[in-house]
C-alpha cells in the first residue's frame, strides 16, 4: 500500500463499519484495535496481521450482507471459523474485513434416514457427531482439533484426520452447500444426493481455502457407528520396520480406520508430557485401529497382527476396553503439544508421500536433521503417507529459527521429489503459497487462476492465500499493485 | 446457421482436414460423408447429427494438435470414446470436429503398490480390471456397458454402475488426469495421491461431459479383489415390499456392493429374453450382492436375509457358485435390451430419488402409466435410489412416441419434486439440457457458466450440451447466434 492510498482505505473501512453496524446490530461489528488483535492469527501463530474490521454475523443473511457490502466497497474479506487452521488460511488482511462464523452454530437438521446432517458453518466438528449419536451415526473426518474446529473451516481447508485413511477427507463427506460468491450472489451447490448433476463446483469449493467465497450452510454425510472397534499398539525397533509393516497391511487389502506412526523422538516427547507408557525401547510405534462389523474386525485384526510380527514388532498390545484404547491414543493426540516439553519452539510440517517410499524419505529426513543439527520428530498418518514432521528449534539461539525453516522447506522438497505433495490436510494458506511453483507448472497455476478469476475477478476473497504471486484478472487492471500480498498486508513474521 | 455463413464454415473444415491429415497421417482423418455417418449418434440413438470431420488421433500429441487446430480455426469439437453414452453427450456437431479416442488404448502403468492404474482415455473399462487382475486388483465402477465403454467417456459422464452403491462413482476413482483445455494448453490435474493440493479442478472436469476440454491420460484407483462375494435373489409380492427391505438394509448400516430391483414388467421382459427363472409370481425381485472379507460377508448376509424376510420376501435364493451368481445377474443385465421383446420402442430414463421415497415415487409412476396408457418397466439401483424407468411405446402408433416422451419427462419432475435429480449416472448431454432449469435456479446455472467460460470462452468444447440455452461469454460477442445449439447443429429428432 502506498501512503496515498491509506486514507481512502481507512475511509472505506469506516463506512463499512457504520453500514454493517446498522444492518447487523452493534455487537456484530468490532473495530476497536485491542479487540481486533484477538483475531490477528489462526493456528499458524507465527504469522500475525491485525484485521481492519471484524464482523460476526448471526445468520446467513448477515454473511450475505457483509460480503455484498465488501464487494460494493471494493474491500477484501477473509472468512474465519474457529481459527485452528495450521497453514494461515484464516490470516486476516490488514485492509480487510474478517468474517467470523462462530455465531452460525445451528444444527439445521439431522436426517438419519438419508444419512445426512445440515449445519451452519460455525458448528463444531464434534458437535455433529454428538447430535447424530442418538440415531447411531457420526461425522467421520476427525482433525486433531475436532473438539474446537468448525465445519466451515474444515470445508475450506478440506481437512483430514487420523480416520480419513478409511473414510476419506472432508471432500468425500460434504454433499451440499449454500455458498455466497464474492459478488454476494447466493448459490446452492449439491444437496443430499451422493453426486450432483452439472459441474462439480461443490468439489472445487471444498479445499479452496476461502478464495472463492463463503459458505453459509453445509450438508454432510453421516456414517453409521461401527459395531466393533479394535485398537492395537505395536512397538518396533525403528521406523523402517514400522513402515514396512504399514505397506504390508495396506498391500494385503486391509484398510484400517487409522494407522498412525510415531518415531523415537515423538515417543520421548509424548512420554514426557502424558506418560503414555508405550513399549520401552521402541524406535517407532504404530497405532492401528480397525472398525466395522465385529466379524470383519476380528478377521482383519489377526492379519494386522501377523504383518506387524513379520516386520519386527517386539511388543503388541491390544486395547481391552475403551479406557485402554484412549490411553493408546493419548500419546498420539498429545504429540504436537508434547514436543513443547522437549523443545521451546517447533514447526508442524504437513507433506504427503507414496507409502512405498516411507522408509526412504524418513532416512532422508534423518540425514537432513544430522547435517543441520535441527531435531525432527515424526508423528504421522502412516497409512496414507501423510507426514507430520515436527521441526524443533530454540528461537533464542540466533539463526536456529532460520535453519529450522530451511529444514522444514527441504522436507517439502523431499515430498515433491518422491512424487508426493506439499500438504496433506492443513492446506496451502499463507504458509505454503511460495512452495506452489515447486509442485505445479506455470500452466497448472494459470489454469487454477481461471477458476479464481471466474468467481472473484476483483480478488476480494482471501487475497494472498494459496497462490504464490498475485495475478491480475484481465478485467480489473491495476487492482493489485504487484507487491506480494503478504507484504502488502503488513505481515509480521516471527521467523 | 444462416446461408451466408455456410461457405466460410465449409472452408474452415476443408482447411482443417488438410492440416490434420498432414500432421496426423491420412488414416487419422475422415471426411467422406458415408464414413462420417458411422459416427452420427452415440447410445442415445434417437438424436442424430453427422459431424463435419472425424479425427482419430493415435496419441496424446495428436489430440493436442487437433484441439489447437480447432481453436485456431474457431471450429467446435466434440470428444467421443466408444459412443455408448445414453444422454447424447458425444452427439457430434454438424459444423464441428469429432475427436474419437478409440486409438488411445495404451495401459501406461499398473502400479499395485500404490493401487493405481495410468491409462489412455480410449482404454475399455473392463480392460483395466483385466490388466490389474494378476496383482489381485480391479477397477470398481462398472457401467452395464463396461465391456465396450471407454474410461475417457466414463470420466466425462462420471459414470456409475451396479457396484457404485458401495464403491462410489467414477469421480471417486479418478485421482489424476492429463487434460487439454479448449485453447490447446496441456495441464496435469492431480496424480496418484488421494487428494491434490490447490483447487480440485480434476473433480470439476470429471462429469463435465466434454464441455471443458479433452483428457489424454487418466490415473484411476485400483481396488483389492474381495476375498468373498455372496449374491442373493429375493422375490417379493411387489415393489413396496422390496423398497422397504432396501431401506431397512441400508438403515441397518449394511452397504451391499450392489442392490438392484426389477419390477413385474421388467421381470417379464427378462424372462422372455433370457429365461432367467426368477421366482414365479414375483411383483418385484431384489438382487443383493455383498463382498469383502469372508467373515464380514457372512455376518452381513444373515442380516440382509432377515430384513428381506421381515419385509415379505416369499422366496430367497443364495448363489451356490459363480455360475448361479451369473444366472441371477443375467436377468438384470439383459433387462434394457430385453424390453425389446415386449415393446418395439422404449426410452431408458435415469433419475435419482432419496431411498426413503422409493415406494411413493414408484406408485406415482404407476399412476402416470395408468393415466396415459404408456407402460413403464422399472429396473434400477435400489440401494442408491437411482431409477431407470423404461418407458415403452410403439413408434408406429401415431402420437405414442410423444406421449412416451411426456411420461418420461413427468418422471423426472417426480424425481425433482421428491428432492432428487434428473440424472444419476447417464449425464445431461443433449437429452436433458432442457430439464436443467427445472432443477437449478438462474443463479446456479450462471455460476456453472462461470467455469465454462473460464475454460472455454469461445464455446468450442462440445457446445450445446448440458446447458439449456447458449450463453455468451462476455469476451466473444455475437459468437452464438441465439438459436438453440441443437437446432443450430441440424439435429434430426426421431420423436
Amino acid at each position: 500500500m502506498t501512503i496515498d492510498e491509506a486514507p481512502a482505505r481507512r475511509s472505506a473501512i469506516t463506512g463499512l463499519a457504520r453500514r454493517l453496524r446498522t444492518a447487523l446490530g452493534p455487537d456484530a461489528v468490532i473495530d476497536d484495535h485491542q479487540r481486533l488483535r484477538t483475531y490477528e492469527c489462526d493456528g499458524l501463530a507465527h504469522y500475525k496481521v491485525t484485521p481492519a474490521l471484524v464482523v460476526l454475523p448471526a445468520d446467513a443473511t448477515g454473511v450475505v450482507t457483509t460480503v455484498r457490502a465488501c464487494a460494493e466497497a471494493g474491500v477484501p474479506f477473509v472468512a474465519r471459523g474457529s481459527g485452528t487452521g495450521l497453514s494461515g488460511g484464516a490470516l486476516p488482511h490488514a485492509d480487510g474485513v474478517l468474517i467470523v462464523t462462530s455465531r452460525l452454530r445451528r444444527i439445521v437438521e439431522i436426517d438419519p434416514a438419508n444419512q445426512r446432517a445440515v449445519v451452519e458453518p460455525g458448528v463444531i466438528n464434534l458437535d455433529i457427531t454428538r447430535a447424530a449419536g442418538a440415531d447411531g451415526y457420526y461425522y467421520a473426518p476427525d482433525p486433531s482439533s475436532q473438539q474446537i474446529c468448525s465445519i466451515g473451516g474444515n470445508l475450506a481447508e478440506n481437512s483430514g484426520g487420523a480416520h480419513c485413511l478409511k473414510y476419506g477427507f472432508t471432500t468425500n463427506h460434504v454433499t451440499g452447500a449454500e455458498f455466497v460468491a464474492p459478488d454476494g450472489e447466493v448459490v446452492r451447490l449439491g444437496g443430499k444426493a451422493p453426486d450432483a448433476t452439472g459441474y462439480d463446483l461443490l468439489g472445487a469449493i471444498v479445499g479452496s481455502e476461502g478464495t472463492l467465497g463463503v459458505v453459509t450452510e453445509v450438508t454432510v454425510r453421516l456414517v453409521r457407528l461401527p459395531e466393533a472397534v479394535r485398537t492395537l499398539l505395536a512397538g518396533f525397533p525403528g521406523t523402517d520396520d514400522a513402515g514396512a509393516a504399514t505397506s504390508a497391511v495396506i498391500g494385503a487389502g486391509v484398510v484400517p480406520a487409522a494407522m498412525e506412526m510415531m518415531d523415537a523422538l515423538a515417543i520421548e516427547a509424548a512420554e514426557a508430557a502424558v506418560r503414555c507408557g508405550y513399549p520401552a525401547g521402541a524406535g517407532a510405534v504404530l497405532i492401528v485401529e480397525l472398525d466395522g462389523p465385529a466379524a470383519e474386525v476380528d478377521a482383519q485384526f489377526a492379519e494386522v497382527e501377523r504383518h506387524c510380527r513379520a516386520h519386527g514388532a517386539f511388543e503388541i498390545r491390544i486395547a481391552a476396553d475403551d479406557a485402554e484404547r484412549a490411553s493408546f491414543w493419548r500419546g498420539r493426540k498429545s504429540a504436537f503439544a508434547a514436543v513443547g516439553r522437549i523443545s521451546p519452539d517447533y514447526i508442524v510440517q504437513d507433506g504427503v508421500i507414496p507409502r512405498t517410499v516411507l522408509a526412504e524419505v524418513l532416512h532422508r529426513i534423518a540425514e537432513l536433521s544430522r547435517d543441520t543439527g535441527i531435531r525432527v520428530a515424526n508423528v504421522f498418518h502412516a497409512g496414507d503417507g501423510n507426514l507430520h514432521p515436527l521441526v524443533l528449534f530454540d528461537d533464542s539461539v540466533p539463526g536456529e529459527a532460520e535453519r529450522a525453516e530451511e529444514v522444514s522447506g527441504a522436507i517439502l522438497d523431499l515430498c515433491i521429489e518422491h512424487g508426493g505433495s506439499i500438504t496433506g490436510e492443513h492446506g496451502v494458506g499463507s504458509d505454503k503459497a511460495k512452495f506452489m511453483p515447486r509442485m505445479f507448472t506455470e500452466a497448472d497455476l494459470d489454469t487454477m487462476q481461471l477458476l479464481r478469476c471466474a468467481f472473484d475477478p476483483d480478488g476480494l476473497a482471501n487475497p494472498g492465500k494459496v497462490f504464490p504471486t498475485p495475478r491480475l484478472c484481465g478485467e480489473v487492471p491495476g487492482r493489485h499493485k504487484g507487491a506480494h500480498p503478504l507484504q502488502d498486508a503488513g505481515i509480521a513474521e516471527v521467523f
